[in-house]
C-alpha cells in the first residue's frame, strides 16, 4: 500500500488494538466516540489517542467525537486486513500445536496454512486442516504458496538457522517465540514474544503499584 | 522492596530484557560493556540505554563502559529475581498445557506450581509436576499457597469472572491471554498478551519497512 502516512512506531503498534475496539463498538451500534470515552475503553491517554488519530487526517470534529465507521475503515486500510494473510508455522511443539488449534480464529484474515516440524510422528499429518511437513520441505512449500509471514516456535539453538531458511524462501515478517535477539537477514522484520520477560515485567510493575498504594 | 527509584514505565519494561542479556554476557566472561556495544545486542538506541541506566546511579564510567556484574546485580534486586515466584495457571487448554510443559524453565525463579481447569478429564491429574484442580478449588488453593501471580488463558467470556475470583484469593498480578480489556479489580495489575495484534503489527511494520526499501 502506497501513500501511508509516516507513523511513529509507538502509534503503529497501537493501531491493531484501536481497530479491534472499533469493531466491537461498531457491532454494538455505536456511531461516534469522543477521545475521552475511547480512552477509558482502550486504556490509553486521550491526548495520545488524539495525536495518534491526527496522523490520518480529519476523522472527527471537536466536541462531536470521531466517526467510528470512518476510523475503522481507515485503520482497516492501514492494516491491510481485508487481504488474507497466509502464515507458515515453524515448530509444532506444545506452543506450536496451541497456535494451530487456535489459528487466530477471531480474525478470518490471518491463517496458519502450513506448518513444519522435524518430529517424525507429526510429519505428513494434518491438524485442524493444517498440513505439517518435514522441515526439509520448508523452502519448496513456502515458495510454492508465496507465503511472506511466518511464526517460529523453534528452540533458540535453531532460531537463527530457521530465519536464514525463511529468508531464502521469501519470508519478510517473522514472529519469534525464542527470546534471544537473532541475526535478522536484510529486508526481514522480526518481532519477539518473550513470555518470561512479560511475566517478570508484570510482577515488577505490580510490586511497584502495590508500593504506591502502601505509601498513600 | 522499598526505595526503588521512580522509573518511567518504558524503562521498567526494558529491565527484564537488559537483565537477560547481562546474564548471557556474564556467562561469556564479558566484564564491561559500552552502551554502543550493548545497543547492537539488545537493539535499543545507546542514548536510551544510557538514560535507562542513569536511574540507578553510577554504574559505569564515561569511555570505560558499564560494569556487567554491577548492572546485573542492580537489576536482579530491582526485579526481585532471587525470590521464587509461584504462579497459578487458570485454564489448561492447548496454550495452558504448553505453558505448564515449558514452565519458564529458563528462569528457575518463575514457576507454575498449581493449575485450574473445568475439563473433568484434566481435573485431579498432575502434568510435569503441576497439579490441576477443579476451578471451584481456586480460592482455597491460591490462598493456601499465598500465591499472588496468575496467568489466565480462559476464553474472553470467562476472563472477567476469573479476575474477580483471583482478586478475592489475593492475587495482585495477572498475565492475560484474552485480548479484551478487563474490569481490573482495585489493587490488581493486568498485562495483556494478544497474539493476533502482535501478528497484525508485525505484518504492518514489515510492509512499512518493505516500502521504505522499495523507495530507495
Amino acid at each position: 500500500m502506497k501513500n501511508k502516512p509516516e507513523l511513529p512506531k509507538a502509534t503503529a503498534e497501537r493501531i491493531p488494538m484501536y481497530y479491534r475496539y472499533l469493531q466491537i463498538l461498531e457491532s454494538n451500534q455505536v456511531k461516534r466516540i469522543k477521545s475521552q470515552e475511547l480512552s477509558k475503553i482502550v486504556q490509553v491517554p486521550s491526548a495520545t489517542i488524539r495525536r495518534d488519530f491526527s496522523y490520518f487526517g480529519e476523522l472527527g470534529r471537536s466536541g462531536y467525537g470521531y466517526d467510528i465507521y470512518l476510523l475503522k475503515e481507515t485503520f482497516a486500510k492501514v492494516l491491510n486486513v481485508k487481504q488474507l494473510e497466509q502464515i507458515a508455522l515453524i515448530g509444532v511443539g506444545n506452543l506450536g500445536m496451541a497456535l494451530i488449534k487456535n489459528n487466530f480464529r477471531r480474525n478470518p484474515n490471518l491463517q496458519i496454512t502450513v506448518a513444519f516440524e522435524k518430529n517424525p510422528e507429526l510429519i505428513d499429518t494434518i491438524v485442524t486442516g493444517v498440513p505439517i511437513y518435514d522441515m526439509n520441505m520448508l523452502l519448496q512449500k513456502i515458495k510454492e504458496n508465496q507465503i511472506t509471514t511466518a511464526i517460529s516456535t523453534v528452540p533458540s539453538a535453531h532460531a537463527n538457522s530457521v530465519l536464514q531458511q525463511l529468508s531464502r524462501a521469501g519470508v519478510k515478517a517473522v514472529l519469534n517465540f525464542a527470546p534471544e535477539r537473532l541475526d535478522v537477514p536484510e529486508g526481514m522484520t522480526v518481532r519477539y514474544i518473550d513470555l518470561t520477560s512479560e511475566l517478570q515485567t508484570l510482577i515488577y510493575l505490580s510490586d511497584y503499584q502495590q508500593e504506591a498504594v502502601d505509601q498513600i
